[in-house]
């Protein structure tokens, strides 16, 4: 693995825990952590359980005893890395957004097909897609059980940088994050979407928006978190993006990404509306589906609270029993079970690479789409 | 119509709502408002919409022109009046409880009889059976549509008298009111859970409890609010009373009245738990029942939240197209429109007076029981 | 008052109510309602309460006991009754939206400010304003409670004809009704953010979809619902109207207005977040509002469910006790409320005609920007 | 580790997470697990993560390289278990409810005793304190965020047996299982809302039921799910309990334990109203705390939605950013933590030992109430 920020913990905790809860075909060794400075890598891989430590990811990808590299580094070095490990025959799992331009995840995927002609795997990690409840959503519209999609609303609502004296740290800087709450929260909202609905977003008007130009600098800098300075610098990412557009399939659809919905943790939310039917999600009640069957009997006929912790849920029947809660983390530890299950069974896992240049090229038509005050097509 | 305070003001809404949304055999006719002050009276009976007023309750029932009496005056008067009037062949509507004592509420069912086989009718008010939610809740279990009903679980909760220095009005002295949350609004959850259940309370263990024993005596009182004074008198009623049990048909069963419940300002919670399914209701957001139908299959069985302003559902269609919600007075202007179809039809009205005294029994029973320490039987 | 269907009767309640409960300077009599078919419109006088009635509107106009005019029909009608009406020295309430063009919207404020310099008043009716809950959501924007407006969200949904074989109603026809879904609910989401912000939308970019595009043939059409036939003809109307844009203020926003969200009844819901706090609001709920204050210490923050129903809430005091809740056709009567002591007052209503003028010219930009695929800038 | 069901596994992944995301003064090694069965036992050990494993308990207590025992087996085996590893000079985390009698557990807080003596800690398992939400909810308490606490009303609600052809496992037997929902997971709501309140029950008046007296004899059980057969046998413990009753401090409240509450998961309710505020719990939404602040303004007071995932919130700040939901199993997680810290600090763990043999006492009184039909004292 490579990062140990954020990500890097949550996917430690994934690749701890998938072989506990899940029968496997292949059993994870965490075998090597990569970070750039050597006391702090250390000191990670020892709190995060990995066996030894690298400083040049090169490196790592040189390892004998590594066969599947996991890049959790911000967006800027995900195309480097992956192309690099995949051309030296390891399995790559890349956090998202695949790429910060969609000329490096073009190159990625080229990369990814190369790979697979040999049997090496690659996938993106939209996580949220293995949220139970999101899991559950896709196979209900897949089975037709609210029949025709016709409005796709998506938000994702945070609140984290609402204080002007937040300082600039990197996910504010457009040459480290790419974009701001467009590539690390939207991202998330056009997956899903895409994902529940098995369709893709067609074209899209959009407007961006920076409501704080100026930050202070900070001292140091952990990705979400960082202590502020008296120095100020521009913020050159969006605080918030919102679009609306057309799927392929005819749905209308509605996107919202924002860091300045105060109040807000980490409300994705989710909302299909489909000609006999209905689902909601809110991410901020994570075990929870809302489903309008529309061929209930008037009289009895409701939006349905689903607590999506049966056995027959998706990933759900590997835990505990009905009604026991699952977290954050637990949608990282389903993309480990299915990443090995699908390396195991050579088959290619999803969301691939891809899936994440066609994410990526939805970002860069909303981009595009803001700066213009037209509509954008995204290419297929 | 005798008695302009609260419960006043919601009938007189209602006498004259009802006829311009339902189809109705009879027109009411306001005629005559009655109170013991001319002046105010006079002033009521001009706000509220009433033709002409009297002074004495006895003056107005001899007159012609009036004939259904609406008893909206404190429990310890409704006997006297509420007899009187049925002797004299009037139809009376009693507010709730029926009264102060069980004695007085026989001698009231006992009139009632007498006068049902003159056809004169008579009702007491326990207006939340008319919520559509609360009336849709009983058509559910009637259609068995919760299977055998195990649990009942009802609360109901305000927080009016929470501040030590809200002043002691008559709905806190003993005299007046008979007794304080248990009588009060511990009377609608008896009658609401037996109405949804079709079923009786058979016994129970009880405690009751007076959390302010001592309040300042009220400048002037109107029922539910007054002006504090510097001297104090004793609190003579209950602040909250608990009570568990067992219905007739072996369901076992929650029960909790209290005006301390900081917070909640009529929270009034049903939660019936069935052998194939459940039903619950809070009044705070009165328009929704949520219902949970165990033979949906378990992949998407959760409780739904129906929103009950269907054309199909009970009273909802006389009024707004689906999703345009109902408010607390509605409740009332339902019991009137159910009170003049059963007159017309020579029908007895429900709840009736004996309905009302079965609730006064089990409010017996409480009290009994919370003194005793022992379980006590309600007399069928 | 001319029309007698939904509206009709939503405003006689109010005309009939709002003397009961609120202390009005002028004492409405509800003196002659206007219909084209005789018998039916007897019929519904007697229903709602009217004295008298009349076939013509030009008529009724010319009445002397005729003081104010309540518009109730279908927009194609707005502009020239209420321009008479107003230019014959009669008041004039007129049902949303304003007018179904751009052009009738500007003739009837230029009628509302000739009337204006005659001590004439003239008001449009969005009722949501009136919503306690809405009403108090200005406030505490105007109070500063939330800080500087950034997101506004808003969301209309119903889904009345989601079902293909609901029939070509009035409301389905651009000649009748203007436009869909964006002219029918759209207009009530645009007024109600512009009225919580006290700011005004700037520019949008739009699209709108019919997706439904041909249905049978009404038998009898009396706006909301129809029998069908087995003829067809086209919908002439949008289905779902969504738009993003600005407000003056720098605030960015999201609309949506559909009748095809299905299961969602009449779910209105507004959502603002500002520097400093939040709000969130739904019809389905309508007595509640959501309020996140940011200045809370973050250890109890939280967004809190304000039950709309305090002595201090706006129109509250004058009806029930907190927790008794209100319902759909309150907001009518609390526009009366208004009205008439603004007419009393010598004051000019609001929402003014030039107000219901600029919800049009929104509306009117959304149509444009739906067609031509660009951004339109609102004319101030 | 003794046991390696539901409980085990739960345990273990705490054991295993506790030191990757809290700093520790102790780190956890996962040594020997004790089963009946070697081969069942084996195949757990891997699974779970255990290094080795013994098939006597006595086998395991004896071990130089166990430091603590962590005893996760039925009730009717904490007894003997703990006391010998507690006299064997072991620490020992132990499984509610502490022991099937009160006997019982009268010798374990004996042993208990003799062990602090020695430094030797011992801890029973009431995880649910360690849901961040829950620990608010009694810092809240504690700092007098509510006042003077009135009312309790708690409710743990499940529906796994409401199936009549359920077959008959350990948890619905009295000679293994002790009691049935009373002890399993009325327990639980006893421990919690002393927890919160800081204050004891003090007497309580009780009834219980078995709804299903007889259920066809398991093929194979493990605790919460087994295969049916054909013969049957008697259910001997209570389906549900409920009782009402009185804190030391002066509230009144409120407990209802059922396995019979169709629909509900696992529905831990806890509100507690006190003279300035009231808390709210669900555990099927774990995440949140409803907290209402009576010190608000009467215009903004409401229930407050915290999203117990801020850095301040009891232990929060150790796992993701705000709105970042926690698990079921996090509340072992953090149990483990706080054991850890306790043994380094020479501190002794709470619950205690002392606070198992209370919860059990109340328990009894409860039997014992619902047998008698009268009030039972809690001995103190």
């Amino acid at each position: 693995m490579i990062g140990y920020a954020f990500m890097g913990a949550a996917h430690s905790q994934a690749w701890r825990t998938a072989p506990r809860f899940f029968d496997l075909p292949l059993e994870p060794d965490m075998a090597v952590l990569c970070g750039r400075t050597p006391e702090a890598t250390t000191a990670a891989a020892k709190r995060l359980g990995w066996r030894a430590t690298e400083t040049d990811w090169k490196a790592l990808i040189r390892r004998d005893d590594v066969e599947l590299v996991d890049v959790c580094t911000p967006g800027d070095t995900h195309a480097e890395i992956a192309i690099a490990a995949l051309d030296a025959g390891k399995h790559v799992l890349c956090e998202k957004p695949l790429a910060n331009t969609v000329d490096e995840a073009r190159a990625m995927v080229a990369a990814a097909e190369r790979a697979q002609a040999k049997g090496v795997r690659s996938m993106v990690g939209f996580n949220y897609r293995r949220v139970p409840a999101v899991a559950l959503a896709r196979r209900l519209v897949e089975q037709g059980r609210i029949g025709q999609v016709r409005h796709v609303r998506a938000q994702y609502l945070q609140d984290w940088i609402v204080d002007p004296e937040f300082p600039l740290v990197w996910r504010l800087q457009a040459e480290r994050a790419g974009s701001g709450a467009l590539g690390d929260i939207g991202a998330h909202i056009v997956d899903m979407a895409q994902f529940v609905t098995s369709d893709r977003l067609a074209d899209v008007t959009a407007l961006t928006e920076t409501f704080i130009t100026e930050r202070p600098l900070p001292g140091s800098s952990s990705g979400l978190t960082a202590s502020g300075s008296s120095e100020r610098g521009p913020v050159t990412v969006d605080d918030a993006a919102l679009f609306i557009g057309r799927f392929a399939g005819g749905a209308v659809a509605s996107f919202e990404a924002t860091r300045f919905a105060t109040g807000r943790k980490n409300s994705i939310r989710l909302e299909i509306n489909g000609s006999t039917g209905s689902l909601a999600f809110d991410f901020e009640s994570m075990n929870e589906l809302s489903f309008y069957d529309g061929t209930d009997d008037p009289e009895t006929a409701g939006f349905r609270r689903i607590l999506v912790t049966e056995p027959t849920h998706p990933y759900a029947g590997a835990w505990w029993p009905p009604g026991h809660l699952l977290g954050y983390e637990h949608s990282f530890t389903h993309e480990i079970v299915d990443l090995l299950r699908d390396i195991a069974a050579g088959a290619d896992p999803t969301p691939s690479f891809a899936d994440g240049l066609q994410v990526q090229l939805v970002l860069d038509s909303v981009v595009r789409s803001a700066q213009s005050g037209s509509w954008h097509s995204i290419p297929s």
